[in-house]
């Protein structure tokens, strides 16, 4: 019963054919635009801006940085903390980001950055930004199936969750003109849920087999801190980069802030409450903490005002954490949905929050509290849509909530139905969460005694040094 | 002889209650500040500020962020050299900073960004650099007592270390009208002698009975190196990250550089001289090379001089690790202060160094060097301070150095009475720097075999795969 | 046959000895450039600066901090893989680096930065990042004799490699006038030829005698990957950092982004192509990944275009991947020359690359892709130099690469022949890659038991807990 996961040849052929088509499609279509191109100098010039410091690099670059490392350190290294899979979180991380950033440049830049004067799309660092965020989505998803997909699954799943978002994406934010600057709908709820069903229709009933393996040992969990951590101390950028210039990337990393403090206070509450002798759980510390970042994501450029960001918080840590003790057991053995990070509870019920949070927010934006031209820069209320009102404007939001709700659940079961397929070389269910399958794993010098040789043999896990 | 160390009820009442004040305080009390706020885009024009990238936010945001690595990351990886007190060391870093930074909010927005016009705290990047700060004063005192106190007595030192903070700070900054960009008073300085005191207070004669836990092993040094390199890396943000725009900033990063790339080879001579083979020791390589980062923050942002940050540096990497390797045990023996990390060497003895450099400095300063303009900028000589010299503001400098110390002192020997108190399930002197006692540590795996399960019972430390 | 590895004279006379040049060098010579110095204020108004944000601090700032975080972090924590030699890459790093900028400060100060009407070295931000580039060099070559050499030996490699890349520099981007933003010639292809040569005079023909040691265990590969990873994503601020305002440091993060991406893919396929049943390797991963990066550094700043740097990226991901397989095994048998970390297939041949794609794009730059305003900004043909037509351009180009060849051969056989005098305590053949000759290495509690004992003295490695 064990299953072919050898993907000497799959896996270079989707690597090498995927780059290829990546080279010639930004050969036909992608361009620097007017602030990355040497024509910057004569563009500077005609539209009065008196320093190059005003090039929109220097507003977003340090936040674009961030987002970065919390694309690649962050969910990778969040990952980790399985015991014999670190080479495996860390490292598909880093193809899967990779490999979607380049098709998303392509996807949201047919979308939103096309210059119909020469069919081209044309590039800046604001579009590195959403080319992370919308990688995020496929991250989050990865969450769930964790250990149990064959990289080529990975990059499948990559594939349709890139092209999925930026569909999804172009609806909420341009169709119904919502506004989600940290992406609690477009990125998290809609990677949670896409993750979610693949994991859903994946179902190993005997995944028992490698229950072994499907936990930390001690310097694991200390690895995914690292992840945790970054993530935590860089979500005010993520939830700042693509805002307003000015006061909407300022108080987006306000909000952000506060509301990622909060959650730390009742996530460790909530730990030590539910655990039998008040010791606290590194999967909550590690995972529970972020909730907050996830929630305030949508509202965060909003005048939510500081306390609000610090409820918003309170609560996330509190849901998460519960979501751990309680909901994700019911999920894997009612639902059956094996969630092997709990994105359910750090990605899936904060994003949902966070859309509902910005939609009340939103309807309940005044002129007073924002002012009349504040409140027409924060909600963009020009153009086709200058006649939308805060109530009207709630709506909308709301709406769009229910747009990655179902394309995170739709695409998700589409895609999970393409991965059932027995192509993939996916792993069996007694070689799950185990780096053995997909990697070349250093032999551990200090099981080589023969004193303990029959002993490493019952035992699945070989390293002894390490 | 085993303490009640069950936390189950006392910590998440303590966040519960806190998280909850919190809210409602910043409910009566916190807004945003004008650069953060939606009328910002009113504000801009009334002030004449021609681009959006004239927003406070953007000077410091970079360094803010390097600041709160330093803080999340740097302190807490820095004390993960604990064979089996990783978790305690990252977590309730964690724990403390993100506790502590709401309190800090509040109590430094009383103090320095009240409005009176409404009574509001509006606050901005500043603000959050500024908590982080203050929170960076308590973590260091976490290092003096790390292993042997509960997660609820950290909260219980961060909520007075946070408010006896605010108040020395007010009368160093304000009253005293002392400059302190980097902190080298009125964080190091303070949090240091604040740590050591409650540590004298809390002295624990028989701490030799958890000797065996009171080391590192070899991925828990590399994991603290993690620690030291952010701290040390990022030094120029913190030293820098207030500092006046401009000049103020550039320099106070240069200063901060040369001044830490010195330590480094002091501290790399004194180790390798003073150890028996001249071989090198992790402790100090971890720890005293940030010794110049610390002694180089008050004259930061002065006309040091390239030169007179290397000598700083150059003396403070000798000092600390002559500290580690004599004066530490004489503290432990004859004062009877013990000091897990260390921080007498690294930042008590370096932050009042850093005291009197920048007196001296000040001291010193002359028009001919600052030129008049530079002279008023850098000592902010305006207002009521505008008759103020060089020669008094030196004098004024010395003197908020002693106002630092003895708030540290005296704080920490309330603080330190008020944790004796035997409700606060701090654990036992043989369960001390054991990551059991507060959390649910991972079984790890290779102990299970029977023919080493009679060895890892007399061996207090279980994990052999780790 | 052991050496005398003592370094307690040889190491703590050369750090002080050093520093102490530094501090009278510094004394001497360096000074503040007219950004960082407080008369600042006045050099605004002369120059009609309108805001502090235009001080090029603020340009270069977050792009330093990341170029820091890659010389201390990335390249220390890539060398960690090795199981035992963990404290040695990430320690000597530290000391190389931070003994190498003071150097570097003067070496590029005195051609780059002199003031010719005082005398002194004007330093500012650009002179930070400069400085961190210039020790780049010396350790990429550290990467070769990695667990082979003595403390001492590195400082002295580093001594000179500053000194001879302050010349090459000179000589490449003065008197040639070639371009090399992200120091493709200058940096990677110098500091790996440099390196390679230096450990082939070095040649160990009984290297075999510490084999054991050199490979990695499973947490040293997980600690290695934070260095990848480090490097990996700050790239782009490593080939923008000193690029043009505005759109050159634009473009050249935009073009490092993409080319980097692209390498990821071709790695991961080529190391699934290689390996026997399709498994990946972590030695691909953590080195191969980043060739992109390197090859793309000289033309980073032009206009490459998007598909241009997908390509580069490809390709590198190949012959990287390829050099680790069948290329660092001839290097080694035939050629002699041991490569511990593969700096030629990471550095060398991608560097070498970076010349010729650099070259090329420059001869083949028209003012219809560049506009004639930014052609000349973009290769700076003013002054001497504005007579200078593109194709002219790439046979400079082509002249620096050449240049960077000659200095890294030759001075690294120079300085390999120095590194030969028995003098230096450098480890015999079977102590190489060990932590215990140069560190006090924590005693790993597990190795104790009785009943392994006899095993333990068997296997070198005695860290069983770990």
């Amino acid at each position: 019963d064990t299953n072919n996961t050898n993907i000497k040849l799959s896996l270079p052929v989707v690597c090498f054919v995927w780059q290829l088509s990546m080279i010639i499609l930004f050969g036909v279509f992608v361009r620097y635009n007017e602030e990355s191109d040497t024509h910057w100098v004569d563009y500077r010039k005609e539209n009065n801006i008196t320093s190059d410091i005003e090039n929109d690099y220097y507003f977003r670059y340090p936040s674009f940085q961030d987002v970065h490392v919390m694309i690649f350190v962050g969910f990778g290294f969040l990952m980790t903390f399985l015991k014999r899979y670190s080479f495996g979180a860390v490292g598909f991380n880093f193809l899967v980001a990779a490999f979607g950033i380049q098709w998303a440049l392509l996807m949201q830049g047919w979308f939103h950055s096309l210059d119909y004067t020469d069919g081209k799309i044309k590039i800046g660092i604001e579009n590195l930004i959403n080319a992370d965020f919308c990688v995020a989505g496929c991250l989050i998803a990865y969450g769930a199936v964790l250990g149990k997909v064959s990289p080529v699954q990975l990059l499948v799943m990559t594939l349709f969750g890139v092209t999925l978002f930026a569909v999804e994406e172009y609806i909420i934010l341009n169709v119904l003109h919502a506004k989600d600057a940290g992406g609690s709908m477009v990125i998290h709820t809609f990677g949670a849920y896409y993750g979610l069903s693949i994991s859903w229709v994946l179902y190993r009933p005997n995944l028992d087999k490698s229950k072994h393996l499907n936990g930390s040992v001690y310097h694991s969990d200390v690895f995914a801190m690292i992840g945790t951590l970054f993530l935590w101390m860089f979500w005010p950028s993520f939830n700042s980069a693509i805002a307003d210039h000015g006061d909407g990337q300022h108080r987006a990393a306000i909000n952000t802030y506060l509301a990622l403090a909060s959650t730390v206070l009742t996530t460790v509450a909530m730990s030590s409450l539910f655990e039998k002798t008040g010791k606290l759980d590194m999967v909550h510390i590690q995972n529970s903490t972020l909730a907050g970042g996830v929630a305030v994501g949508t509202a965060a450029e909003f005048m939510l005002s500081p306390y609000g960001s610090l409820i918003v918080g309170f609560f996330c840590g509190i849901i998460s954490t519960l979501g751990y003790i309680y909901f994700s057991p019911f999920l894997e053995e009612k639902l059956k949905i094996q969630d092997t990070c709990g994105i359910h509870n750090l990605h899936a019920m904060p994003g949902v929050i966070g859309g509902i949070v910005g939609a009340i927010s939103a309807a309940a934006a005044t002129n007073t509290v924002y002012g009349d031209l504040g409140l027409e820069n924060t909600f963009d209320f020009t153009g086709p849509f200058a006649k939308r009102v805060p109530t009207i404007q709630g709506g909308y939001q709301a709406a769009g909530l229910c747009v990655a709700l179902c394309f995170g659940i739709g695409g998700g079961i589409f895609v999970g139905l393409v991965l059932k397929l027995p192509i993939w070389g996916d792993p069996a269910d007694e070689n799950c969460f185990d780096d053995e399958i997909y990697w070349e794993v250093p032999e551990d010098e200090e099981s080589v005694p023969p004193i303990l040789a029959y002993n490493n043999h019952m035992i699945p896990n070989k390293h002894a040094d390490m």
